[in-house]
C-alpha cells in the first residue's frame, strides 16, 4: 500500500517537472524567435524584452533542478525513473543555455543600428532561426512523447544548418573586405549565426539525453559534423 | 547505529564527489592555459591536445552527476548535505562549459596560420587569461574550503577582465579597418576573447553556487559588470 503510495506520488512529481520543462521550452523557443526578428526588423524593444524574459529561464531552471532533487531524496526512484528525473534536469539546463545565447543576440539588436543591411545576409540568418527552432521544437516534442526515432532524426539532422552558418561566414568575410564600414555590422552578425548555430548543438544534446532516457545509456556513435565555420574565416589567407 | 552507519556513507559518497569534481578543476585550468599558450606560439599540435582533453571532462561530468543521483536516492541527505550534492552537480557543469570554451580555442589554433602576429594583441590576451584562470583557481579553492568571502572576492572581481576585453575589441577593430587582410585573423582573436571572458563568466557563476552551498539560498545582490564588448564594435559607428 505505501509503495503504491509512493509511485502515485512519485508519477505526481515527475509530471509537474515534465510540466516546468515545457514551460521552459515554450519561452526558449519564443525568444529564439523573438531575438532573430529584433536583429531583423531593427527592432530594439523587442530585443530588450528577450533580454528581460531571460531570467524567468533561469528561475524555473533552478525551480525544476531544486525540484528533481527532492523527488530523489523522497521517493529513492530506481532506473528507468531516475533517468527520467535526470533527463528533466539536463532539459532544463540545455533550454537555460538556450536563453543565454538568444538573450546575448537580444543585447546586439541596439549595435545594429546601421544604415548597412543587406537583406541576402538577414535571409541566411532568418533561414538558419528557422531550421534550428524547428529542430528545437521537434527535439522537445520527442521529449515529451519519449519518441527515440524524432529525438535521432534531430541528433542527425543538423548538417543543413551548419553548411549554412559556414557560407553566411564567407559571404559576411566579403561584405567586411570590401569596406571597413560593414566590419562592426559583420562581426555582430558573426557571432549572432554563431549562437543560432550553438542552439543547434544544445538542440542534439537533449536528443542525447532522450536516447539515455530510454535506453539506459549514454549515446556512443559519433554525430555527423558539417561544422566548418571555425575555419572558415581562414579563406581570405588560403 | 543505522544512521551513523548512513552518514559515513554519506561523508565517503562525498568525499568521492569532492574529489572528482577537483579533477575536473585541474584539467579544465591546464586546458585554459594550454589553449592560450598554443595560440601564441602557434602550437597546432598542443591546440589539438586541448580539443582530445575535452572528452576527459565530458565524461567526469556524467560521472559526477550519476553518482551525485545515486548518493541522494541511497541516503537520503537533507538540507546542507543536500546542498552539497546539488553544488558538485552544480561546478561540474560550469567546468564542462569551460573545457567546452578551451576546446574551441584550441580548435582555432590551426587556422591562425599568419605572418600577421602582432605581440600587442596576444599580451592583451595572455593578460586576459591570467585573470581568469586566477579566477578559476580561486573559485575552486574556495569550493573545496567552503570559504565564502574567498568566493565572493571572485563573485565581485570580473570587472578587469570585461575591460581588458572591450579595450581588445577595439583594437582588434582598428587593425581590420586598416588591413582587409587582417580581418580573418582579428576574428578568430575576438572569438577567443570572447571565450576566456565567458570562462570567467562560469567563475562567477561557481562563486554563486559556493554561496548557495553554505547560506542555503540565491544569491540576490547584483553582480557589477563592466562588460561593454557587445557594444564595443559600434564605435566605428558612432
Amino acid at each position: 500500500m505505501a509503495s503504491e503510495h509512493t509511485a502515485k506520488a512519485f508519477d505526481t512529481d515527475l509530471q509537474e517537472l515534465t510540466r516546468l520543462v515545457a514551460e521552459m521550452g515554450g519561452i526558449a523557443e519564443r525568444m529564439i524567435v523573438d531575438s532573430v526578428d529584433a536583429l531583423i526588423r531593427r527592432d530594439v524593444a523587442l530585443g530588450q524584452r528577450v533580454v528581460t524574459t531571460d531570467a524567468e529561464l533561469d528561475t524555473l531552471q533552478k525551480k525544476i533542478e531544486e525540484r528533481a532533487v527532492l523527488t530523489i531524496a523522497r521517493r529513492q526512484p530506481m532506473a528507468i525513473d531516475l533517468r527520467e528525473i535526470v533527463g528533466a534536469m539536463r532539459v532544463a539546463t540545455d533550454l537555460e543555455r538556450i536563453g543565454d545565447l538568444a538573450k546575448n543576440m537580444g543585447k546586439r539588436v541596439a549595435a545594429l543600428e546601421t544604415d548597412f543591411h543587406p537583406l541576402k545576409l538577414f535571409r541566411g540568418l532568418e533561414h538558419m532561426t528557422d531550421l534550428v527552432q524547428q529542430q528545437v521544437k521537434s527535439v522537445l516534442d520527442a521529449y515529451a512523447a519519449h519518441d527515440l526515432p524524432a529525438a535521432m532524426a534531430v541528433w542527425k539532422g543538423d548538417e543543413e544548418v551548419d553548411a549554412i552558418c559556414t557560407s553566411l561566414f564567407r559571404e559576411l568575410l566579403t561584405y567586411m573586405m570590401e569596406d571597413p564600414r560593414n566590419i562592426s555590422f559583420c562581426i555582430h552578425l558573426m557571432f549572432c549565426a554563431k549562437n543560432i548555430e550553438r542552439i543547434g548543438d544544445h538542440a542534439t544534446n537533449i536528443a542525447e539525453t532522450v536516447f539515455y532516457m530510454i535506453e539506459g545509456q549514454a549515446i556512443t556513435d559519433k554525430r555527423p559534423k558539417g561544422d566548418m565555420t571555425t575555419f572558415a574565416t581562414t579563406i581570405p589567407n588560403t
